[in-house]
């Protein structure tokens, strides 16, 4: 299905471009027009792969959100065979801070995605879910470590999730200068140490 | 000089006004004719009082900031007479997250001032600089509760600092229903619990 490829592969492209408007220009700046110009096709074109600008941008962030879970999938594969879940809360929490172009664009766009949902209700049920997927996913993590002694059995596993979640609110300051990289890293680490137990 | 105070009053209005604007509409739609719709003046009215956009804007952040310190004030005054310094940490970050309408509105300005701000270079430093203040009175709170023994003396104060700050991060899963508000207090006071030492 040669034809189905090149669609997917177009609509990719697309977002790249949308990413590219976002990260350089700013999120009022991503219009249809723009975008298109960017991604170096007409308007017209860009309409046949997306019906609205809503649609454009829900596809983008669902794109995006994909690649953060392969550039995690791959920071996993790259370490030892037995991982430990300090590692993958650790990799999952750089991934969604603005520490490198890739999760820089990412990071922008969620913050952009955010704030338009609170005025839109079908983005804002569909970024919500996202989010509660995910919440879900860190939350069976941290279960799973308790019951392998590797997280305290004292710990309550839904704050110790939203705690993770909440490192992610390191973002403005590092977008703002107001705290280097290695500050950011050295949080993560001082929470992940007091989160898990020491090693037998 | 009720002249002046005249001017500042209106000019509190009109900002009052571009935070119901942000608050209701989003921040795309806080234009100069929209707050001056608002805000029940003509838009030339308006511009005897801000001479542009950015300019507006500036003014609402930081007066929205000194509603917040003033909202803390108000709520250290209303604690006991010796107020511990747990206290004030709980406090700021209640007054920093989406959980009454007064801090959800600051809270929305403050997500969409930190994105203009990227593609503002103007914007940026004085955000920037806002935000380092801000950074060195906690962390100036929390040396100082690391002298009094109420913090661990194993503690760096820098990295504690940040992992408060962090806390904010809880915003966007509160705007997007991902988590409710008792779970943020909840994940606030555990963290707080973790910081400081039990009262001897």
């Amino acid at each position: 299905m040669p034809k189905q490829v090149d669609h997917h592969e177009r609509r990719e492209s697309i977002a790249r471009a949308l990413w590219r408007v976002v990260d350089e220009q700013g999120w009022e700046r991503a219009t249809m027009r723009e975008v298109a110009r960017a991604a170096e096709v007409s308007l017209g074109q860009l309409q046949h792969y997306f019906s609205s600008r809503a649609e454009m941008l829900a596809f983008a962030m669902e794109s995006a959100s994909d690649q953060t879970s392969r550039r995690v999938q791959e920071g996993l594969s790259a370490l030892d065979e037995t991982v430990h879940p300090r590692d993958v809360l650790r990799l999952v929490l750089l991934e969604m801070l603005p520490l490198r172009p890739e999760s820089r664009a990412t990071s922008r766009m969620n913050a952009a995605y955010v704030l338009e949902a609170m005025h839109d209700p079908s983005l804002r049920r569909r970024i919500g879910a996202g989010l509660r997927d995910q919440r879900a996913v860190v939350e069976q993590l941290i279960r799973q470590a308790m019951q392998d002694g590797q997280i305290g059995s004292e710990s309550d596993p839904a704050v110790e999730t939203d705690l993770i979640l909440a490192l992610t609110g390191l973002a403005p300051l590092l977008e703002l200068d107001a705290i280097e990289p290695r500050a950011a890293l050295a949080a993560i680490d001082a929470h992940l140490d007091r989160l898990f137990l020491p090693a037998p």
